[in-house]
């Protein structure tokens, strides 16, 4: 439901980004697709498949919304606290605050399961354009297009699923030129065995967040079980013991989120002056109503915190992206390149027709602005789970290939992972979210909306929102079961608060989902014109846009500039002391007892966090950073504040990705958390 | 430049609110119509007018956003510490942070004189209405009969100020049925003698702001001074010493900031529906801008905290109101009074015309939403000062009475007082938030409007905040005053960035401006209908909406129900102490250091707050609470969160104007403080 990383608010959709346009180190490359030639050229680096394999099958996706690498033999996996912080927020419970204390595992009995993580393992990637293509009518209209590639990619998955018995997901890649076939091992049984307190891994917390120098470690190890016992894992990272050094060639491999590189100027504006806007006014409501919730007290704000946080992220995120994009300079940059390419388009007879898709996506950001805000999807756990067995119901009564997506066989167990999932629903925290989106749905709406009439019941948001949450029993997993495996009579019947209203709100839900992909139809087969155009003048070879898959990045560590003054590219132990004595007293700068206790045990010169220029988004928090050799030496955790633009526009001038040193991982388990059997673990 | 009162943000308006409708207590009335009859009728107490000159005398107004009182014969004037923390704040430094830690002035030389207070002491009340009303031809345009009615005020507030040297203001009542002359004493050399801690008079913090039961001493005195000596006060409040008692009446004298309760339904579902969302949307936005500044530290957090608080207060005060109008009921009540309204006018033969206001408010409505967020007016004290200044030297170039509003001869005094502040300016602070509100500015008029263009030059938002903040004199009084001493060539070639940006916004300013007033015009002619038509069918005698002068409003020490507990109309110290213990570890729910300390002296059944059914809004922070014999027995601080419809709708049921006790101030004084002396001179 909910996620620390940008990625989730986000739609997903690929592009090409031409190869000709491609800058210094950005590229998210497809691990079917390397860029063997810019890496002998730039770095003097010829990867083998038997790397690149190797490095693939290390790498995992954490289906919450960020990555993860194997690190050990027996199932350990290393990622983010900020990507763990969801399972360890419903982990907790006011007696064990797992955020605040983190936590060790003295024995394999003690790793704590996890509800309803689901990790996944990338073990093959078929190309499937033909077989698409093929189904899809060329004179068919949009609705009917996107009726058929559903239909046959549906048909794809669950031929896949049925032969291999592997989660198979056809990705579309460069806006619809490319689909290929993933095929995943999934670990549902996954244990958290050690985190750090929130105030090691989020050290000076939203102020220093993007920023950087950093000092935080914000590690998290979990393990992956297969049949009740660790999982024995073919590959996994070893570690390197060296210290990073300013040049050195590094790799990230990770699942970016979502970028929008291949957008048209008009496709910019429309996030500059509209959506970006809009979700900006969107967090900052929902970053007061959590501030609010949290007044309440102590077990409120431990409730509350794991979700604020994420929308502080993305707040953050989002308004350092919108003050790029009101930078006249970007727009300059963008519409020279676009010029050109048009000028170019223009004396290429073949290709001259494909301009046409400019215009068109100009006039398809009007009907996406005319769309912003009249979702029905109320952020609320408890209709959430409510609108899912809902769809599932009506959906289960459908032919496979004709169901939405998230609903058809191969989507099915990874659905009831996520509805069938023990964490804690919070009734109280329900109620003011709730109540906040039946406020926001009468704003939108205005009062006299049909829907809004339905939804509110001729009450008052907060009086309407306390019947809800009272009425149903969507929080006990038990009551979800039972619909679940009553299917759609039994779900159609169900006198459940909640389940009503899912009911009463199903029919605009279905048809504001239908138009919204119609929109993205549209948009999706302009932008495949524009692909064709960029490879007609500019040449193939390039990286598709982000669609939260497994990519892979390259950079150099390096420092930067930033207001005159030299950013070195490492940090250490010793300045996160430093850093805790020069904000004393400031929220979010004390490191905790465990830090202070063990400053003199620890060895203050180990690094603990650098930068590198990798080309990275949200949906590669957590991933493995390795050297040449394959071994991990860091962990991406953020990009600083000059990286923010890189949704649209990667520069290395300043932006960069900052990592945890692996060397800094493992001083820490060994001198501060009294972690030495762990640490023995790890890379072995 | 800002308040911690909802008041500032507000325009202002009068409006008949009709006897017939009048309900229990409700009721702010003025000062030379009190509400004998009722009074009478209801509490059997018959005031004299004795009684309320005295009353009226020992009132003043903070023309900073608030109300106070005059409680000694040598100038003490008690008020708020919400309402005096602007000033608190103005007298601050990184060394001595007054509203942390509070201030007791030991002498009179210590007493600390406030960089721009003015307080008005309301002398004289005279009907003009039928000079006004001659002045106006009736078949006048809306625009011309605007520009006449502005014409002969400041005419009016002129030969008012030349003849008595009073202040002089003519206020708009009953939507433009009344017009009265307000002559004031002004009262500009104000001096600090004390204030508690922000901890002590906002114990509870945003937590417990618009809650009730409370334990606040919301309370700060100063002094004021003629001549370089403290003033010899004929009229000051004494103080009762006893407690209060449930069912006691008492009265509130103070300066109500604006009110709209005579809002047809189509007004309210302007604010519903658009106004109050999109005002939401900008403190939410402010809000969170300052909370990130305050961020980076003890000093920011310290420049930040005033406007951050008003901010907080104002977001929590439209969020109570927007969740009094999305409840139906509102509307229904307000709705069912409109329909009999209507079918009663429909059969007065003689009035049934004036219902075609009701439409021309609805199309009213329509214009303003069209007007929202159309300002050019940045959140800056820096541009503030610039656009003032530019405003100053063209309108004086002008006859007085053809200025703009504020800057004609009678306003001039309050003009300069304002602009010749020497409260600090910061420049780090100015930097983030015109950046925020350039950043606006592009998002709601899209980067190629020209006024866009012309701001920015060619810049981001960031970077052209910066350049504009570092190229600008206006944080120094002295420039100021050259400017202002220069006059309008002066002005005209200065090339200060901020004064050239305010040259540059001058035409759409003025435009922006003079739309505004029309829009206001046609609005206040069609609701002078509308209270005529009140008046014609249910009679005359009620009070008209608030205007921030001075009314009295009357009650009674009630408790109320809430969730089915009862709620005790008082509180005490022990209660005091209780909640600190109960909220331990939360945000501003820690005593001071001084309450600590003195535990043991204090008397802890001494009262601390108390509630009553007195009708107040934002602007009464700070107003008298007296009893039958006009002793203070209270000090307004705020309204509990049942009280925030009050703006469009009295109810009495649960909503209460929450006070300090006068007794709790004098304990607080004697066994906390150490200000005896201070004690001693109250009353006296």
């Amino acid at each position: 439901m909910k996620s620390p990383l940008v990625f989730v608010l986000m739609f997903q959709f690929a592009f090409l980004c031409s190869s000709s346009q491609v800058k210094a180190d950005e590229g998210m490359y497809l691990f079917n697709d390397f860029p063997v030639q810019v890496l002998k050229e730039r770095y003097g680096f010829e990867p083998t498949e038997a790397w690149a394999n190797h490095l693939r099958l290390s790498s995992v996706r954490f289906n919450s919304g960020g990555s993860g690498s194997f690190i050990s033999s027996n199932g350990l996996v290393l990622t983010n606290h900020h990507v763990a912080s969801d399972t360890l927020h419903k982990l907790s419970s006011p007696e064990r605050n797992l955020i605040d204390e983190g936590y060790l595992a003295k024995s394999w009995d003690q790793e704590l399961k996890a509800p309803d993580l689901e990790l996944n393992q990338l073990v093959s990637i078929e190309n499937v354009s033909a077989r698409v293509d093929a189904a899809v009518d060329d004179s068919a209209s949009v609705e009917d297009a996107a009726k058929q590639r559903r239909a046959i990619i549906a048909t794809i998955e669950k031929e896949s699923l049925d032969a291999t018995g592997l989660r198979s997901d056809v990705v579309t890649l460069f806006g619809g030129a490319k689909y290929h076939l993933y095929r995943y091992k999934k670990f549902t049984d996954v244990r958290l065995v050690w985190a750090p307190e929130t105030k090691a891994a989020f050290f000076g917390g939203d102020a220093d967040n993007f920023e950087y120098p950093r000092y935080n470690l914000d590690a998290t190890i979990m393990r992956v079980y297969e049949d009740g016992k660790p999982a024995q894992l073919d590959n996994f990272l070893r570690w390197s013991d060296q210290p990073l050094t300013s040049g050195e060639l590094v790799f990230v491999s990770g699942n970016p989120g979502r970028t929008q590189r291949i957008f048209t100027v008009a496709a910019l504006e429309y996030l500059r002056d509209n959506r970006i806007p809009y979700l900006l006014d969107y967090l900052r409501r929902k970053e007061i109503l959590m501030q609010q919730f949290s007044l309440e007290g102590k077990e409120a704000s431990r409730r509350a915190r794991d979700e604020l946080f994420g929308i502080q992220n993305s707040r953050k995120a989002y308004t350092g992206m919108l003050a790029g994009l009101q930078n006249p300079l970007t727009f300059q940059s963008k519409q020279s390149r676009e010029d050109a390419l048009l000028a170019a388009l223009a004396t290429d007879g073949k290709n001259s027709k494909l301009a046409e898709a400019w215009p068109e996506i100009a006039a398809i950001q009007a009907e996406k602005k005319q769309m912003l805000g009249k979702s029905v999807s109320f952020r609320s756990s408890l209709f959430g789970y409510a609108l899912q067995i809902v769809l599932l119901g009506a959906e289960d009564q459908k032919p496979n290939e004709e169901r939405l997506r998230g609903y058809t066989d191969a989507a099915r167990d990874s659905l009831l992972q996520s509805l069938l999932s023990t964490a804690p629903v919070y009734g109280d925290l329900e109620q003011v979210k709730l109540a906040d989106e039946l406020s926001r749905l009468i704003e939108r709406r205005g009062a006299d909306d049909p829907l809004v009439v339905k939804v509110l019941a001729g009450k008052g948001p907060r009086e309407r929102a306390a019947e809800l949450v009272n009425g149903t029993g969507m929080g006990d997993v038990e009551e979800r079961k039972q619909l679940v495996d009553g299917g759609n009579k039994v779900i159609a019947a169900s006198t459940d608060s909640m389940v009503e209203l899912a009911r009463a709100v199903e029919g605009d839900y279905r048809r504001l989902r239908s138009e919204n992909e119609r929109i993205a139809e549209s948009e999706r087969q302009a932008y495949a014109r524009v692909s064709e155009a960029v490879t007609a003048i500019d040449g193939t070879g390039g990286y598709p846009d982000a669609t939260f898959t497994l990519r892979l990045a390259f950079g150099e560590v390096k420092g930067y500039q930033e207001d005159g003054r030299n950013v070195a590219p490492t940090t250490d132990f010793a300045g996160a002391y430093q850093h805790a004595l020069d904000h004393a007293g400031q929220q979010d700068f004390d490191l905790p007892e465990s830090w202070l206790k063990a400053e003199s045990n620890v060895d203050l010169k180990t690094q603990l966090n650098f930068v590198c220029t990798a080309d990275i988004i949200g949906g590669n928090s957590g991933s493995p950073v390795v050297n040449r050799n394959g071994e991990l030496v860091g962990l991406i955790f953020d990009g600083n504040i000059q990286s923010l633009t890189s949704d649209y526009l990667y520069s290395d001038e300043q932006g960069r990705a900052v990592s945890v040193a692996g060397v800094g991982i493992i001083e820490a388990l060994r001198a501060i958390y009294n972690a030495n059997e762990l640490a023995d673990q790890i890379g072995k």
